[in-house]
């Protein structure tokens, strides 16, 4: 990053901060409680494990996220209410219907949110953007993912369209419900158009989101 | 503890350790599907942050238990398997139909295993008794479901008294499970033996247990 583009970093008192907390936050819940559910359809012991450690490591980025959000004088419960709406549709428009699914919508969907929010994290100052990348960090867990899936799709054509065509409905819904909260809250938007410049920006961040996905679905094989 | 006991202690090699670990990692996995399954009946965003961070606290311990059998030679999976019966017994025939339920539950029940395995940790080498105790160090969670409990309790007779039938029962399901695991597992009643001295010790201990859950019951004030 050039010297520039940290001089005009968004200062960490700008509420944009505290909403992309918020909306981490309510996010590593709502995939707790969603990756809990899902296990019940786990083929075994060993993937209901897995499964339980993921949800485990998104409450530890929660208690990050209430600190960073305590550290600003907010409480993480008042900031998070206007984000509980889209997430859960995100949640409710993309219910998986198969072990397989939730597998690839873990995969799919948390890689679709790291994307976006690291975007972001360039326009913030080190330690903002410390919290943020803290949070996002992948976890090896993802390796139980990939090879789950993989191993799946690799004896199976049908179930490789199936979830080629469920990856595509992830990454468009994920859009969908981001583009409607920034609609609800000027603060977020301002703070995604300082980080990608103007419309245009924006315009070419969703570009390379989807650049990522698709590299995504092929390390998933689909 | 004086140093003939420490001389007397269970080795570490003893098959009854990796049972120890095995049931109290089984446990653990339950315990996590049980949180997040009654956290569907909270009433607020805050109990159900709460109860995700006690079930990924559990996950903690999961995680140490697993080390602890992989440093013994011992896969996680396959040491658990004798246990899955019994315990998904107790959870079923516990199974909350309220969230105050739930919460006395999670509090009664988490301290009478306490209790039992405190015990037998005693009759353990240091650095055994160690994992045993780091797994079962009461939470900071606790005093949550103390308040939400009390705070109910306190304005509602009908419901003090339902809780205290409620909390009886947690007792007898939990004594009832744990005497069948012990008939079933030769290598874990020998390590309760070996904490306890003869038959007589463990009718002592029961009864220390039945003082504790009352000491328990005296906190959420039913």
């Amino acid at each position: 990053m050039s010297s520039d583009s940290v001089n005009s970093a968004v200062p960490p008192s700008d509420p944009g901060v505290t909403d992309l907390f918020a909306v981490l936050a309510y996010g590593e819940i709502s995939a707790f409680y969603r990756l809990a559910e899902e296990a019940e359809s786990a083929p075994s012991l060993r993937g209901k494990v897995a499964v339980a450690k993921m949800a485990a490591a998104e409450m530890g980025h929660f208690t990050t996220l209430e600190s960073a959000l305590a550290a600003r004088g907010v409480d993480v419960y008042d900031a998070m209410a206007p984000f509980v709406r889209a997430l859960d549709a995100y949640h409710s428009s993309t219910d998986p219907s198969t072990w397989l699914e939730s597998m690839v919508k873990f995969y799919v969907g948390d890689g679709i949110a790291a994307d976006f929010y690291n975007e972001i994290a360039g326009a913030l100052t080190p330690d903002v953007a410390a919290v943020v990348r803290d949070v996002l960090a992948e976890t090896s867990h993802s390796e139980f993912v990939v090879e789950e899936v993989r191993r799946a799709v690799e004896v199976s054509r049908s179930e490789r369209d199936r979830l080629t065509l469920w990856g595509r409905r992830l990454l468009g819904e994920a859009i969908t419900q981001a583009q409607y909260v920034m609609a609800q809250r000027d603060e977020l938007t301002d703070l995604v158009l300082a980080a990608t410049g103007d419309l245009n920006g924006i315009a070419a961040l969703f570009e390379r989101m989807q650049d990522s996905h698709a590299e995504r679905m092929a390390t998933l094989g689909i």
